[in-house]
């Protein structure tokens, strides 16, 4: 987000300060990308190195405004003993080009000012090292000073305004869906409630805060499929929870999805083709905005996802049928713990093996049995093997990306399945959408920490939030 | 957002079409925007009027691209009984250029397919009817349908874009802070405390889903802080909960709020000049993006607004201090039912007068006392009338927009105020900080939903946001 900043702004602030100064404030990222030597600079940041010479004194200074550091170079006599790793300090000096090829620019300094000093000891951090996701995750408060949280955020940030701008770019209206919430969309998962404090303290036979029980919601899809009544084309990107165990690698309590619904469907490849226009915009945009922070992953954490992510981003995502799911299954020559049979949940054993099965790219499975998924998804009315027209989008090493579906617009169908389920009342509001101007429509959801740890390669799901929960109560 | 949309696009939907039909699917603001008439398109959306005259059938279509409807004119022998205000049709024509002055281009319609029936009886909307906020709020999964509430959805859509794009043009890095939390920023405000579902539904003694009790955030403040301690600058945007009456105008348990910091501040300042910033930014993008939605609020609910807010835009921010403030209110003519004096917090009412004082424009106050702020806000050391470098955006009708302050950076002042307070061990993380790099940092909050309010001179918060609560339990 960075890239669009240029002279002018570090101009602007300029024009802030006294103007006896005429000191121009970069920051790190600006100062390397500059293109001319400049005159009085002042740069900001934490100290990454320091390497004291008879001759010359190494500095390192990093804002957090890119992975690469800006090299300072001083005079020796400029050493200070509060100059150490993790220090914050203010150098002023003259932007020259550096006679090193591995940099565009460097600092000389005429002064540096250590603003903030660093107990190097009770540190975590320390220079030079490489700490693994494992270590660093003890320190919620401070691993994002490390280069791997450092670039994943900024990453994380990109990517948050990629998916942002897919959709303002095609015409979407960004909806809010409401986070507390008394409908639990899928009458499926776990959910979170809540109440006020106050009243939490009291005991079992309590009144509600909101004369209802509430809960955490789990997904914005009912909400948005009454915008996408009005506005054809809507989304929501925000928080959702799951009071389920979230202590393993691939589980969040909280977590960010990423939700899509239109209008005047005419199948469910409608849907499939947004979900995968959206994958692909966000993920090149990601690619060509961040490429030394998405490079760090690559080479470090995830070798040989680099070559994968760009063969997948070329060709297009294959699709199957849960029919042919099955039957490859079936036809596998391993043995799997839960028996593949017809009308059977896919198994993460099952998944894993779909994907490798089509070559390790991402795979729509299509078409569910009916009595497999919720109440809202459209009646393919194909019988005697009876399905929906559901999609998963299953991605190797991750599983489920995504799932959508058609909704069931048609009066009818919905009103007695409602019946059957005992709803019909819970769903009033629901089935009104039905009544007045209902047209076939369709959306999908998108784990966003499932997407990063994807094209990333992140092996745990908390390396990719910017605060691991449990780890560190106060910051829970 | 959807100023960007071109022909390209419409001809890419053409594409995927089976090539003997060859039609273009517009949607409204596409077709009326159009330069030239185009062969066989086609448009989906709502029914906003029927007209029958004995030579020519007018309709208007609708689907929430835009204000604006389109009229489409067809042969009387194309009307059809269920043909009716809110039912969605599908119409294939000739775009062609309009005679009236009102419009650019109207659809000579060839075809028209009626997807879904509205039952107009039971339908809440009314043709033609401009329905008060207060009315179409008690269907909050219809009222989006109406002129008011679609202008207000986009216009919100516009605006979060907006400063999602002030951030990012200014080299901020987006941060998710968490929602579920076990810190409750102040230790004041009433919170919303979670449970897992099962876990509810057991009595009094029970043990945490997390092992500690769990809030819903009131603030990502301190969560921003720390990555401020990474990224130099940094912002947040999403919801935040008090757990307070909400039945009221002013307050909701559910909003959004805009939060940033920033590292390497030298004074209130600063801040003030973001806060400034964001404001004059933001609202200039939402008045150019969404003109004509914008024009319906300050035409029909807020008639006066409109040259308010282009006084404010073209003034810098009045600035006042607390004791300057606490003087205007001792001066007054008028008397108060909360006496001012100087320690006790601004009322509503003094905020009003303020305001009023000031011309009746947006008035930054700075340096409240110490005693009245929380224990993270910089001590000013300015005795005896002791402060802190606290500020708050007033604006009118609304009150409190943003609440900002530099943050304590020095270690000793933090540890001897949290000491004071009991609160050492639970913020040893918060106080960590102040030991590795610190650096002089503060920051802001703005309140979206009052955002919405002061730009469009809405009354009721309630009518800012995509779903009101209380008033439909199963929407909640």
């Amino acid at each position: 987000m960075l890239a669009a900043r240029g002279g002018w702004q570090a101009l602007r602030r300029c024009a802030s300060l006294p103007r006896a100064q005429r000191v121009v404030r970069l920051r790190v990222r600006e100062a390397l990308r500059a293109r001319e030597p400049a005159g009085e600079v002042k740069v900001q940041g934490w100290v990454r190195s320091v390497r004291s010479q008879k001759e010359v004194l190494f500095l390192h200074i990093n804002d957090g405004s890119s992975l690469e550091s800006l090299q300072v170079i001083a005079d020796p006599s400029l050493e200070n003993r509060d100059l150490t790793f993790g220090s914050a300090v203010e150098v002023q000096g003259k932007l020259v080009k550096s006679p090193h090829k591995m940099q565009n620019m460097e600092l000389k300094a005429e002064t540096i000012h250590v603003v903030g000093p660093c107990d190097a000891w009770s540190f975590p951090l320390k220079m030079k090292e490489r700490h693994p996701l494992e270590y660093v995750r003890q320190f919620p408060h401070l691993r994002c000073r490390s280069n791997t949280l450092g670039s994943l955020l900024r990453i994380r940030s990109e990517a948050t305004a990629a998916i942002h701008s897919f959709f303002q770019d095609n015409g979407y209206v960004h909806i809010h869906t409401p986070i507390i919430t008394s409908n639990d969309c899928e009458g499926a998962g776990e959910l979170f409630q809540i109440e006020s404090s106050n009243e939490a303290r009291k005991s079992a036979e309590k009144t509600h805060f909101f004369n209802v029980p509430a809960f955490l919601t789990v997904s914005g899809q009912l909400h948005l499929e009454v915008m996408a009544g009005a506005f054809t084309h809507v989304f929501t990107f925000g928080p959702t929870f799951r009071a389920e165990n979230s202590q393993s690698r691939r589980h969040l309590a909280e977590f960010y999805m990423v939700e899509a619904e239109l209008s005047f469907t005419e199948s469910l490849q409608d849907i499939m083709q947004v979900m995968e226009d959206l994958f692909k915009t966000a993920t090149n945009t990601v690619l060509s905005r961040c490429p030394r922070d998405v490079e760090l992953f690559h080479k470090y954490i995830a070798p040989a996802q680099k070559d994968r992510l760009e063969q997948i981003l070329k060709n297009k995502f294959v699709t199957i049928s849960y029919n042919e799911a099955v039957e490859i299954l079936k036809q596998a020559p391993q043995t799997f713990t839960f028996k593949p049979e017809w009308g059977c949940d896919l198994q993460t054993e099952h998944e894993k093996y779909l994907v490798k099965h089509c070559g390790e790219v991402p795979v729509f499975v299509i078409n569910y049995p009916y009595d497999l998924k919720p109440f809202y998804m459209r009646d393919n009315e194909d019988g005697p093997q009876h399905t929906v027209a559901a999609v998963d989008l299953l991605v190797p090493g991750i599983g489920e990306l995504c799932g959508g579906s058609l909704r069931e617009e048609r009066l009818p169908f919905l009103e007695s399945r409602l019946q059957r389920l005992g709803l019909t009342d819970a769903y009033q509001w629901y089935l009104d959408l039905r009544k007045f101007g209902s047209v076939p429509h369709g959306g999908f959801g998108m784990g966003f920490e499932r997407y990063l740890q994807y094209i990333l390669g992140v092996d745990n799901i908390k390396d990719v939030i910017p605060f691991p929960r449990f780890s560190h109560s106060c910051l829970l």
